[in-house]
């Protein structure tokens, strides 16, 4: 086997974790120093393949690379960018073969969700179909929890404990004053399409009675009615009550809440935030005191309080990528297999790629509640071994310390650029 | 000296380390069985004086008041009500004597901000002007950092830290993906008109365009021309902009930003948060993506991020409260006195309660850079040791185990009720 060079991209929205996997694809290539060569970063996920913008990690101090483990982000830059089809837009792949052939890219390392195993799917086959031999390796990350085949996905285990812990806290802070102030509080958290991580919230509550009381799945069409009058029943039975809400949450006809005609209190459609729409039918309808918050991306990039399992799979993954790729394997991706809930074991499987690409994974119906409001035991079962262990970053000065990589650009050896 | 009862009262919102002020005044109390008797909690604040409404503190298990030390929230409840003057509302202040005789308090601890320093200070007279003989002690709690004569609040440097982190974490998300994706992020913090919490997000930034680039102080009127101008300056030269507002930001005229004509993408005047609005002025005037969070409860609440300096100043507080209480000190609060900045080195002082009551202390203009976007140097000096040292919950489950107290009602010897 010939030595030849490794690329590694991050592409879509970043993890708490997603670095680990980084951390662990250099590493261990550097372990294999007879069959890889220099391993790559691109600038920007596969931007930086297609304006050849490379960083050689060779050039970067083992510390910060270790301390990759524990630094949120993506640290050689990502992008939201889809690779259209062959036929359509052939001249994109010429170009990133000329940049595999200028830097003599033997495995390439694509470490994403979704949008980005398609990405990969196709790049997988210029081997095939334009004579280019290459080893591609898929690398799931999302906080999203919805690629199908794994188990679960690293990135999502350290959003769920954040967003799981977050809610807990708030909720003790709302059960204090429920009486003369606050009574309703909503979390928003992400998820679009899945309600994985509004499920996360749910693992807060572990007995009867307990925060949060309701949970609002995309999975299940919103009905303000219902909602509504579950609230009201909770606030007369707890004295107050704590919602998670998914910002992907659709009325019936499967418009998102923003669009559904909901109103704020001016009479005007509300926009930006499913919690403020939410906290503003209670307010409307029941009169009660309410606060709302949105986590956005301090969920996702929450590394403080980030899952040890997760970030055990995290770097699992990244070696595993490297094992395929070093095996001679194309077009697969390395996956999580559970092998018991409790006490909860995994290994590490492998997928093929045309089975992952373009699939979302939804919440399973028996997931939820019948009432579509909490989470059965089957899915806390599931999701209860993800948020297991701490592993807290270092701090300095009292804040989280963070690596600092310097990312600076290979020489291009292509004379010409290109146009995205 | 006669052996008396003590009655603990928590007011106000909570904070992240409230509790561990709890645990100190009670077991300190309990280290004083030869003049301190019962330590009684008041449910819900001062209600629970009026309604007579009392818990008996003896009746948790130790390791229960100890777990108080790790857990957020009010743990006896909290309550905002505000005492009237004595001329104005006699009743309530006989009502208030009637219950401390029936229960023979001699001890009465309140545990508040700005508003509850006022009822201390009005309860702390009566002994003069009712001929009731208590010794009265406010122990200092807010998040909002805004208590005047000590150097700092307890609560504050453990929202700090959360801000502080949690902004630098998002901020590392934002820089990865700012080319192809977001490009200005605003997270909302808390401090409706002093700018203490907004201040310390701006910790995150040690070097020279580290984010965040720019701070919205409530003391700093808010021109959105200017703003944007800055915005669209960071993005030029850094890629992107990272923003930490107080949600009481006001425009020029005095008013809050909600109030200010601001309106949101469909025309119409934005409610319910100052990021939301924020962002959709980026989005209007610069046509750049953006993203945004409002931290709301989630940041007082965040135990698990505390500051292991604010939670030793917490407990200091709550233990120096009843050695002032034992030396029969009336209508004084302790406070932290800040000795050095580097190393730091505080001590306990003691301040007279009339010093304190319904004075706010805002932002010094010179913590405020000239421009009113960032903070300078010597608000760094003051604001870095609060946040300094971890103190990590314990776990359970992935998630931050919080202790669970009985709060047993204490049978009422007033035939009478109390209507609020």
């Amino acid at each position: 086997m010939k030595k030849r060079n490794a690329l590694y991209a991050q592409s879509g929205g970043p993890t708490a974790v997603i670095n680990a996997t980084a951390a662990a694809v250099i590493l261990t290539a550097r372990k294999h120093k007879d069959k890889i060569g220099t391993v790559f970063a691109a600038r920007e996920g596969i931007i930086g393949v297609l304006t050849e913008d490379l960083i050689d990690t060779g050039r970067e101090w083992s510390r910060s690379i270790s301390a990759l483990r524990h630094t949120p982000g993506a640290a050689f830059g990502s992008c939201r960018y889809k690779l259209k089809d062959l036929e359509s837009s052939r001249a994109q792949y010429e170009r990133l073969i000329e940049v595999f052939k200028a830097h003599d890219i033997g495995y390439f390392f694509y470490n994403g969700g979704g949008d980005s195993a398609d990405t990969c799917l196709k790049i997988s086959q210029l081997s095939e179909s334009m004579g280019y031999p290459i080893s591609c390796v898929h690398v799931p990350k999302t906080v999203d929890n919805d690629l199908p085949i794994t188990d679960c996905c690293p990135g999502f285990g350290s959003v769920a404990k954040y967003v799981a812990s977050s809610i807990r806290e708030a909720a003790i802070d709302v059960a204090s004053m429920a009486s003369t102030s606050t009574k309703v509080f909503v979390l928003e958290v992400m998820g679009r399409h899945a309600g994985w991580i509004t499920a996360a919230c749910g693992l807060a509550a572990e007995a009867e009675g307990e925060a949060p009381h309701i949970l609002l799945f995309p999975e299940i069409a919103f009905d303000p009615d219902t909602f509504i009058a579950r609230v009201d029943q909770i606030v007369k039975k707890r004295g107050y009550c704590v919602v998670g809400a998914s910002e992907g949450i659709k009325g019936a006809d499967g418009k998102f809440l923003s669009e559904t005609g909901l109103r704020d209190a001016f009479g005007h459609a509300q926009l930006g935030g499913v919690a403020p729409t939410i906290a503003n039918l209670v307010r409307e309808r029941l009169k009660m005191k309410y606060h709302w918050a949105v986590a956005d991306y301090l969920q996702r990039a929450a590394r403080h309080i980030a899952s040890k399992t997760d970030l055990a799979q995290a770097y699992a993954v990244g070696k595993a990528a490297v094992a395929l790729a070093l095996k001679g394997e194309n077009s697969v991706m390395p996956t999580i297999v559970r092998k018991s809930d409790k006490p909860y074991r995994w290994t590490i499987g492998v997928a093929d790629l045309k089975d992952v690409a373009n699939k979302e994974k939804y919440m399973p119906r028996d997931y939820i509640t019948a009432d579509g409001f909490h989470i059965t035991e089957k899915c806390r079962r599931y999701l209860s071994p993800l948020i297991a262990g701490e592993d807290f970053p270092p701090y300095k000065n009292g804040l989280p310390a963070h690596a600092r990589l310097k990312n600076q650009a290979v020489p291009k050896r292509l004379s010409s650029g290109f146009a995205l």
